[in-house]
């Protein structure tokens, strides 16, 4: 099982970028922290980051016939993209959204997501967790 | 560690109702589904349903001092009671809501949660998954 | 041919409420009116009236396998709660909302029926007379 | 006792438009259903129908003196004509608003009734039978 | 110099439609009054009076190159008719609006005239005396 | 008879300010225009000017039992001081609301008037003769 | 003089609940104040909490009769109850709702209270003085 | 194959009507242009133009066996006329909408189509062309 | 203690204003009653009454230091100036506002504050009472 | 004659993407579609297509001198892209807007186009032929 | 070259005033510095301060052939005063708009500015620089 | 001293885009303008230009440890980019916000910045003098 893990704009800037609210460790200490999440789940795991829509577009287009599902956190994208979720649905893999904070409980323009629109899955507000969370998702779906 | 579990108004119609969304197990077998979650992960998991609001809002009120944390799915109360906040607010523990479907995907009055403004974690569309995977995140917490 | 009636919150108080709006007679002269029209239709019809926003969702989760349908009139919850729509989508009953008066002649908050979304008959604005309508419409239904 | 029984724009088209939505009878037996139900009731109908709002519009101003009563399902101008509801104001007889589907279920720009603000009474998704309904009231109204 | 004087839908049920709003006077009242009104003032104008929006579009359309000015009381298509607007548009005559009422007075949605985005003078609330000062406001100009 | 002419704020530019949309004679030119007029109706106009918003609201306490009725045309202030409405309110005259131009042309914060929300009678777009009108009003009314 | 005194949801959670925001004296010293208050006032004074909607529109509808007025502070059901309002309405007591916070400063949706439909007075931001305001508001009525 | 074409309010003003939008040629020109496009591609053309809302619904009720499909330019009607959009559902024959100009660009009221929500295919801007484009896409359609 | 009381745009009016709604005391008898209620209460008031908001701005400023507390009742100028509350804020004097009626059960542009957004005390619908309640507060507080 | 052809983000998944929607032929099928077009009218149609907002944007920049027309489908970036219309405005090229389904009949967030506040001509639902009818109007245009 | 510096509602409590947002310097200290600014650039700068909008409007009347342009700060009116946009737009001046604070930061109702539609220029967030800025451009405009 | 000066989508366009708007001056020569006017004020000025929303992104993130301050005049991403919102609070320097024109005063959707939800310091309307100025600030600041 491959699982395609997307982190969208301003993700790179984890650990600096207001860490009250995003958590001290870094874009790298995610990567590691999903990787080694994935395996103890026996998944392939492959991290992509991007602060370019068009680039995360066609990320997800190459998806089609390489991996089981995608697990996408399009950072500010999630609000103002449908480019996004229009690549998602063309694709048509299980995908499950992920947000490190709650959204809901942010500026009101963060609380709308075009990408729940096709996403059925959401986890939010669970820091790195809900990335093994959405990993352990896919691997309890395969069985 | 002890957490409560609250399912809210017409969650006890499970497997009866809209199967096609809410799938066909009943409640019971959602019950039996979180004791076995939370005795692998060596929580003990206290079921509570009601389709009564001010019954819900007093078993939160009671959990004040007997439990380390919330787990809530409120039905559609979700969307319409401010009284579930407060009490949720009053008591301040730990809490994290779930969704069987992605409220998100579905009529416009489902999209808005009163419960968000307070629970910072939500998970949405996993099915009874979500609820094992709140319990996951209470476990790794108390490490 | 066994027909649930249900009157919601503050029908109890007919012929005290607002006699210019609802009419002078009371809770009981309903039920007996209702009674009487059933029997002239060859129908058994039970009548329900509470307060409580869940024993109405309990009532109705209770009717199925027991009723052919339903009769409504959910009083102020027909404008606020979510709980009833969905309690009547879980039994899929056949189901036929009645307003005492015309409600989109009043103030804008009672415009919206969230029951509406559910029952696709509403009989507004005749007085006692919906209910033994909609009675005459399941009689026909039968036939 | 002498009722109007006024159809509005595409209600001559029954039996063709929508089927699944209004059902195969065509006009024609719609007259018939409400000429027959009239007769049972002891009351003279007259049915008109006009595609034109002006026409029914002049059909209301006329009704004066020589009607008790007016049933109306206006069909789309129920949702554009503040000239019908003027003119049903102008002659002031009592009035009930029909239509044959339950307009609160489908699209947002057929849940407002111009109409709804003089009729007092309201019948929606109960077919044919919904006139016959309103027919009944009014005989139950002369006793 | 002539002047087209139009009244829209429902006004000939001048005196029958709502007095206290409208007064008692009918609408053969009101052509004298404004037959009158004119030949004090050496204008001759010209009464047309329909309860058809489209009629009325061929009216205006008919005035082209036929008189020197419109006066325009559009009754309830005032708020509802775009093609009025446009025909006004098309002619290009100077006109005046006339409304017996203040409309913004009344319902919220008699408060928007699409005439007043062609018509540059507007005169509300002073009855029949409206379109004697619209008729004296064509003879001033003349001069 | 005696009659009130209220002119509110930055009428006292007329002339200079924006002449392709108020003309370009001056505030005396307007005071000339109003006392001629008067004199040919025999009435007796007072005008009063002022850019102060409290100004205009004692003056037009100060008017109960010193006149017969007002003509305001508040300018700017028409649109945004609920103090003006609730003066002319207080002391209950026939008032007159005129304005220059038609304000339903103009950017969409001209269009609400809440002076319009007391006085029945309102004439826009006509220039100086909109208060000829307005006093041949209150003219025709002592009749 | 007998006046009922109803504190709705979550008032019982006094002294824990957000005490920043509702002071740490419980609900206990709430009825104490109250009822010392009254004594003062030589009113008598009966105090009821609940956490259910249904039980507080009982309490209100069995009051007619009994009492001589109500004081109401609803808690989070002040902005979402319809039924409370109707409850209210049927009973037809004079009624003053009190709030312990200034509810204008808070969220957006605790600004809106249907309860101020029906009563004429409101006292808010006075904490348990606001209660006394309101008996003695009722003790000055009497005189 | 046979197309009924057609032209609704104020389009028989063309030439007329402000020419810098809508160009100089008339309504003669218009049809000569349609008929020539017509026989180009082999199609028989039937043009029509009513400034009637009614009758152009009922000429497109006609429309239903005789017709193989509708080009429709409504006018102002696009925007107001629920009436219009369910006669092109009754009779279901495939549908292009035109329009001379870009409405989008247009004021705010134009905006929006009722029309267009069920005509799949628009063409907006192309002056007359736009007749001859939806033309030429039934031909290719029949091949 | 010396409390400055503050009575904005019109209520120099009271007795004559619209006294179903105000009372039929003037405000003379306003200031009577609350030197009255301060002086038992052991507070010097002290009255000011303007219907311009910049004096009223003035005023307010020139409290600091020299006064404990403001009441304040703006009329009109409640809901349209931000200026009262900048300065209400910039003065910092702890401020129970006072409303002679309830403004939520008033026409939709009174149901907003602007002080209230700085006033965490508000008194509405009791009348004159309201004033004396107010100082009553003040006293208390001393204590 | 130059034209080009800007096919903006998800178009390259042609044949893959929802193909109910947008049909099964691919955009390589699109491309000799609009060559093959092109070169019937004798038109130099030279095509691109990109995922990136920015490239587009530059794309449209640098046609500036080397192009009589743009052609544009714009993909998502129609509804959020305000730097396109910006783009477009700069260069001043004509325009002509294409759509493969209507989007006036999709979700609400796809009904407003930016790229219409420039184009003037605009096509919908008219699929691959779409684009020959916007090349076939900029031929009719040289001649 | 002569600047007119119109300061508003408010700002002569500068440094009393939430010296957090406003700073700990006095209106005094502004008049300086700016008079400064204004010497240090040979422009001669006057200053005037009002918390009366009448006063500023006369102020910015008596502007005209006086000055060569205006600089405007005007406190709260800024978000509420049309008559404030109205003077500026009938003398027409060259002006600057100046906020000490960046008004869209802060609450919702400050966002709006009504000079701003007049004023085509406008700094914000500068603190005094802002002033210093504004006088810069009027003396590099001179050149 | 180092500043950053971002010119985001169309800049580049400087000279060619709509010249009555943004001025017949290229990029260039503002590039020229901002080392000259940055000498002048001894600050070493880096501009950065792209019409790519991710590489502003990137260039804001990067700009952290090596400038003191960072320019930015957006273009259209003002409106409509959150990512480079966040990208600005990550990197937490100060930024002024400059923009050529007033966007005020142009289409409703160029009123709204997300740019100034993180930007305390806004300058806009005053062409290239707008950097200078910006530059200017932050050469006093650092004295």
């Amino acid at each position: 099982m491959r699982i395609l893990v997307i982190n969208g704009v301003n993700l790179n800037m984890l650990g600096v970028r207001e860490p009250h609210l995003y958590g001290s460790k870094d874009y790298n200490a995610l990567v590691s922290y999903i990787n080694d999440s994935a395996r103890n789940l026996d998944i392939e795991a492959v991290c992509f980051q991007s602060n370019h829509e068009g680039a995360i577009v066609e990320e997800i287009q190459k998806a089609l016939g390489r991996f089981d599902g995608i697990i996408i956190n399009a950072g500010a994208y999630t609000h103002t993209s449908i480019a996004i979720l229009d690549a998602l649905k063309a694709v048509g893999l299980p995908t499950v959204e992920v947000h490190l904070t709650d959204i809901a409980q942010r500026e009101e323009f963060r609380r709308h997501s075009y990408i729940s629109l096709y996403a059925e899955k959401v986890i939010c507000g669970l820091g790195f967790e809900g990335y093994k969370l959405a990993l352990g998702h896919f691997a309890s779906e395969k069985q």
